[in-house]
């Protein structure tokens, strides 16, 4: 079944839920979720509504002309998306294959509705696994020298297969205002601490270094400013004196796969919402 | 401010949250909190709305009797709360005392925003305690011979103080239906382990002797039935071959305080819905 | 470098760590892991000491024959074994995947060290990926007229290929006792569930049910008694109210990938002791 | 029962376990718990050791003497302690008491032991809950301009009660490198962030505009280096866009006490060994 999903944020004020809610009502919707929440400090409104697109009396084409009158009327913040639209996600890799390992077979386990299209890669490492699983690979190496060049590429492989969304599953390299600013809250990261703690270069490392008792991985959006951007998701795991900066990597993969797997996913579903450089989701 | 909290459920069907939204919204409401849930199996709608009486054109008397109206179009299981009720507690209690002096300190710290009236328990323990706190004690002692007469007392004890909500707080008796059927869905108990597993008594050395590598609490509604009452809340940790039954008694109480006292907060805050054996935490 | 690995219980006594470690240190070894523990109801001791075979004075065919007599000293229960022996395992599974595709990921990116030999099924489902990761596949259906006919078959071939741990990965057929006895203590299976809750058949249908607000899994080795074996490891997560079946199973999934993969690996480290129906975990 | 613990580190080497338990063995102790630890990086080797005192051939006034020439053998740095010491601790605490109410609690459920002698506030609120407690309590309000002198004035009182461990229970005063390095190691705080993130004033409210989707709490001993010490433990908690300042103070609070509280306890119990800016917990 098919259903529409309507993500807005505006002033706080009286009666926006009970507006929009009724927008949906009169014109045969059927609410399966709805979630709101208030930002009291910064009194602004966010509200998510998910209905079926079957019996709705206004054709799926028209409906975001239709409630742009709500909109203006709350000043709203706003988009509707149809739960239908596959999108299509490309995955940036390095050398580390865990994260692009576990997104795949959800994938194909079902739990990542996307078109997983396409790898690309600094390296080779994951050729063969994308070989097999039948995703295009692209390997575009990077250097200093050659990195503005490479971005290029990159941003034109990716206009040129129509990607929505840009998953860093453990790519090392910093990508440039110049690429991010192409996909502004379409890149998601994963890194392996818990920001703002151990931002930068082997946070592993410097976690063993400063003696901490737990470890934990970050999913944001990308933004210019290295490691800066909104956080998704986030979890934790004890370790101890015994760990070593080599277990310490073994175990946190656990947590980058879920973490990066919960972000990915809560983008797909429409269910995060970015203002400031925070996020809510409306799990 | 003061609010007003509607709980409410019913068959599932279209423009629910769209009636009850408007409902309020067009006598001047301004709604700071609403969430909704539908389980999908039984095809029960649940919502949870909080408003601001300041500037409602309803005066609270009337409210109620406004809203039966919608309540009667949807078929609903309903009710009206205001925040500034400020609900009556008897905590129960025998010889560990943790979750008492927990339920205090977070009470006169603001988090458990209720009249901490009085304390029942079979022994004399708490006593002193209660004495150095202000809090009436009254000991009970109970005897297999004596358990209904002194139920009976304990039940006009809660009358004569108009006691809402009845807390086993660690009460090491068993509660006949005859007193359990005078406070429907306004007992909770703590349990020391996950339910379902370990149900009755002693469940640490249960869990030690299975050999468990978790144990946990859980707080719920009391029903006739021992330990089988709708689960509100459950948390577990870790424990290892090395923890004894000491141990675990020790580890397990910072999850009984906590969990027991989430359960109480939510009931206070008109949080939690019942329906079948289970529970809808609108957290 | 290898090392060798000793694992032994017996009567609480004094002087045995003393008596192990010199054992070990007037032959020369350098020892890099020791850790012992007492069970104090049972009186019952275990040690786990790891020490270097470079260097080491006895060479490895002859240690064990060197160590029975301080074995003998104390009546022990034990084993040494060599970090360099390299277990080969044979992975069972049905429909669900998930866990074998997670082992798997692990034992290539190194963090399972094992001859990652064959896998069993009942239904053709991983025919394919085991194709394409280079793993033996053997295709055995089994019904309950085939049943004991199959695991004679599934005997043989565990034989022929001297498979050291069989693995149950989500296979959802009872292993017979005529097929345990032939692994005691070698067979590790994965419930979806926190047990002793919910042992049997879909744990998941029957949290839901219950209205539990965490859902586990469990790792244990096998004994003849359905889910009744020694438990090796246990992890929970929170549910809600809002998630149903399928979210618990796709939610569950996470853990019982990393609790069967914790068992499997500390097997293979040597790390676990089985006494009564309790497991020693020296991790 | 009274135990002798033996807490050491050294350069790593060839047999340094089999000497010390052996040391312990020849002179009639029954060692009842034994712990190692190699930090293969540094080459630095960590023992802790426990054993009966009865049937120990040695009287304790001289146990240090005689092991004096084990620990000169491996350059040791060393400490014998006796569990039948009991340390007498002072707490420090401002206007928020849940730690101190916390630590009592458990002091007088007898899972603190030690000598709950003294707490010193610069603020008033802890008086009437100590005089019911029993505890003496020191009222020394602290300015800028008073600071040192008042300094003064806590270690006269420290010294005269002979205090073994300071504990600050959510203190909001920097105590200066002159009081510090009076307390070398004994000296613990809780602080309310998952260091290093958060380090300094409001940790909450660093953590509600930064956007976190989990907050923490850590205990760590005290060095001049404000919030920089040897970490003991931590934790951490999920929070959401919900939760507002004030949540997270109420539900990081849950964090802070039993961090503190583990961190307490186990350095009464003779279990943390510093090295480094790091330390190595026996737990």
């Amino acid at each position: 079944m098919a259903y529409a999903i309507l993500l807005a944020s505006c002033p706080d004020q009286k009666g926006i839920t009970a507006v929009v809610t009724d927008f949906i009502y009169r014109r045969g919707g059927n609410i399966v979720d709805a979630d709101q929440h208030t930002d009291m400090d910064a009194s602004v409104f966010f509200i998510r509504v998910k209905w079926e697109l079957e019996g709705f009396l206004v054709s799926r084409d028209r409906i975001s002309e239709e409630f742009s009158s709500v909109a203006e009327q709350f000043s709203m913040d706003w988009r509707i998306s149809f739960s239908d639209h596959v999108p299509r996600i490309a995955v940036f890799v390095s050398r580390h294959l865990h994260c692009l390992y576990d997104l795949w077979f959800r994938h194909i386990s079902g739990h990542l509705p996307c078109d997983f299209r396409l790898v690309i890669s600094n390296h080779a490492d994951a050729a063969f696994f994308c070989a097999q699983a039948g995703v295009d690979f692209v390997h575009i190496p990077v250097s200093p020298q050659t990195k503005d060049e490479q971005e290029l590429r990159q941003l034109e492989i990716l206009a040129d297969r129509q990607i929505d969304l840009v998953v860093l599953a453990r790519y090392h390299q910093i990508l440039t205002s110049a690429f991010v600013d192409q996909y502004p809250r379409r890149i998601i990261n994963i890194h392996h601490s818990f920001l703002p703690a151990f931002a930068g270069g082997s946070p592993y490392a410097q976690a063993y270094q400063k003696g901490v008792k737990i470890i934990g991985a970050t999913s944001h959006y990308v933004i210019p400013e290295l490691d800066q951007g909104p956080i998704i998701d986030q979890d934790t795991v004890r370790v101890t004196h015994r760990d070593s900066i080599a277990d310490m990597m073994r175990i946190g993969q656990d947590l980058e796969r879920v973490v990066l797997y919960k972000a990915v996913r809560w983008h797909l579903e429409h269910k995060i919402f970015c203002y400031g450089n925070k996020t809510v989701v409306f799990d």
